[in-house]
């Protein structure tokens, strides 16, 4: 009765310091280990022999990271899968995802500090490996990277029914918190690069496009990423609309030129879609 | 270049007073509506003319809880996304995800209170409908079903390597939060009463189960929910291991008979599996 | 330039299994403490010498655990503090906060399990006792109660302005998350009954008033508090007012007669006062 | 019995569009209003006579915004705490709080670009304004800064008792997420200078020091506010410790030269001060 299955550690918060001299680097990574395979009889009869602990996973993702995690998040989650791939028969698939939290170095009377660092929060550069025994999928990206732009953006000729009340704008706020992911064709030689790259694109056409509506900006940010990125198969990207509502200030005397806003959790709009090579 | 989309609203916050005579009922649920179909105009050519506006979805719950929110959330699932299939040619799939959070009657001098209530937060009651042109599916559930058992749970004989640290132990706290869903074979007849008695399934399992391992409880739990409730063609468990460690009193002097210990948030290990009939 | 200063160990989690026979309890406590006195010379000489680490306040909490805490949240409170204050002669104020969260027993074929058990999750039980040289002060209380009335709360004859658009009522929803603090008079000698008591005036005033406004209902919660207990010597409640606005229909053709509602989270109103005896 | 009360409305999520020719700058605050003074009456007789809604403190918000919003927080909170007392012969005391989270304008081609911007998320700058009858206080303030240093800070020669288990060390991460707020003596003329000034000192006092302890490095930050702005009247510092824990890799056979860390959440030490002028 046993289908689909898998175990894992989730939530292991590690922070390395790489030091070149006196100049330290501070990285800042959550990792998520999750196998499946044929563990079938840890379910069925509680036969644990086949069970890498989730314990051991974070001991390992620890232990690794000494020596392993010396560059981008991606070729240390390529070094985690083949870790658990190659010394557990049992395990079909590996998958490790890892959340970086970026750290910016301070600036100390106008010098880079060499070991004082801030975090800004929000953004997280993401990235998923999975591994089975016939090879790797890298995928990756970014999540909550929070955007708006308060011109240039419209919503208007839509379908009307009964339940309609929303009024059409060629003038709104459009704000959003960005998660994309991506998935390589082949490894590129240099994900930092990469991820910049791509990065900058969805920035710069957010900020560009003429947007009729969430899924039209949506659509044209992943086809830039595809067409100006050949090293990209495919693109996630989930746009929640984070709502602004323009202020009714007509019973104050007053009129809202388009400058006074709400700005709402709840209820939101969500848009996703994925944009493949034709 | 346009593969999967769907676009819809989230976060819909409706509560809806029931009266009977003088007894109130007091619902409290987050719906969810996602469409998914023929939107690659509005994607590609900011053509809004088939998209119904999200505004308009959060409109349609609230008018039509009015008069079709008198029973369980699947049937308003149901109705839902008839309700935007029937309405919308360019709609090849609709689904409606609702999380009911529940309110309890007060009870005032020994009896139950006709119009005041409380909320005991955590648990949630889950149901998600999806509905194509050729029918529908409802999966019911329940998430954050918090659980402990300070008693019969060990874990031991598990697969030890070079990154292994962690003890043998035949007697330690399992902890979780139940996150569970199950797709029904063809609709039941009494939505509220198939969850009440699965439910106590779940629970009654987890409490009198000897678990080996969480995979070992996690199976029992699906199986009894197989076995006992035939309308149920699958379950999806999903329990992460809220891990809680014991205290090392022995540099006080104090020996820890399994008494006092930490509750931690992370690291978690986190177990999932679908049981199906065979 | 030092002034005031304190330091302390806060999200200390405790969790005890206390035994009696095969019949156990689960006890979930959350603990902060908090040290002030004559820490001048760490702060401008980077002297430790009187510092007690936090980290030893972690130890201290969960070694006094084992075998004094063993009755309620408010006599571990005491027994900390004079312990702080007892052995650390620079501390001339200790203060200690615990926050329970309770467990349920859960009840198997009918009867309660000896060592399983669910967390409703929301509200807790909460304790403050604060002890300096001179003796201690016991606050006890509790937090995230979420109560709700559908019938017999209002809001009119309020003053109006140039910015007013609320429309008065007489009937509408009233809910809040109640936070609840006393102050005993002196410690009575059953901290739990007290507790118990306190929290059924509170349920039961909410319930049962007559609401022109969240002050109104505030003000009888805190007089029946004070009538009804003479070990408290004044009581502090802060109530969000947590808004939920009639859906207006007319648009679809509907009459919503207080049935259909939004709950919402921002903005909120919160009312606070202090009652004590006169 | 009525002792302290007060009343108002927080979370009202104001967003305000600037525009001087085509470049817009986005400004995002949090407020909340609280009044203080005669209300005795909606207390003791649901008298709603003299209370102004928490509704209209909302709007009142929104509606001065529009010509009032165009400086800093301080000058905007200064503002509506005068219309809240002018207007309001009850009331005795009213105080605003404002939290703003900074947006970044988009750099696009090299270039700042008009009308779209990124929010960076974690830091908030705060202010709250006070206002009696008398005159109003002006205290403004930095939340959720989230600052590390990787070398030149240690915790050593501190007091050991029986249930001290740390190691004393010479180096360690010392990390934090800063909330400080200071009181001005007069309302300097430009709080954005005054604002980017202090800011400034806290980070470089906090990347300069050698730290012998969170105490000692609070103390150093508070100490150069005062003696660096003259027109600050005192300074509150609140520093959790976030604690990083060295991963022992010994058992893995590998030396960790304080390289891998364990980011933890919970338990974290707090440590709180005030500074004034002697």
């Amino acid at each position: 009765m046993l289908a689909e299955n898998g175990y894992g550690k989730s939530g292991i918060r590690l922070v390395k310091i790489a030091r070149v001299g006196d100049r330290h680097d501070f990285r800042d990574v959550t990792v998520a280990v999750r196998l499946e395979g044929d563990f079938a009889r840890a379910h069925t009869d509680g036969d644990n022999s086949a069970v890498l602990p989730t314990d051991t996973m974070k001991n390992t993702v620890y232990a690794l990271a000494k020596d392993h995690f010396d560059r981008d998040i991606e070729s240390f989650g390529l070094y985690l899968t083949e870790h658990f791939v190659r010394n557990n028969p049992p395990v079909a698939r590996a998958r490790v995802e890892l959340s970086e939290r970026p750290w910016e170095r301070l600036t100390v009377e106008g010098r880079p500090h060499p070991h004082a660092f801030s975090r800004p929060g929000g953004e997280r550069r993401t990235a998923r490996v999975t591994r089975t025994r016939q090879g790797a999928l890298v995928e990756s990206g970014l999540e909550d990277l929070v955007l708006a732009k308060s011109a240039r953006s419209g919503f208007a000729g839509f379908l009307k029914d009964g339940f309609t009340t929303l009024k059409e704008t060629g003038d709104r706020i459009l704000a959003t918190a960005v998660k994309a992911s991506w998935l390589y064709k082949g490894a590129p030689g240099d994900f930092d690069g990469a991820f910049q790259g791509i990065r900058r694109t969805l920035l710069e056409t957010f900020a560009g496009h003429d947007s009729a509506s969430v899924q039209h900006t949506l659509n044209a940010m992943g086809e830039a990423v595809l067409e100006g990125h050949a090293e990209v198969a495919e693109v996630h990207l989930s746009l929640p609309n984070r709502h602004h509502i323009l202020v009714d200030l007509s019973p104050f005397g007053l009129e809202n030129k388009n400058e006074v806003f709400v700005a709402t959790e709840e209820p939101f709009g969500l848009i996703e879609a994925t944009l493949k090579r034709g």
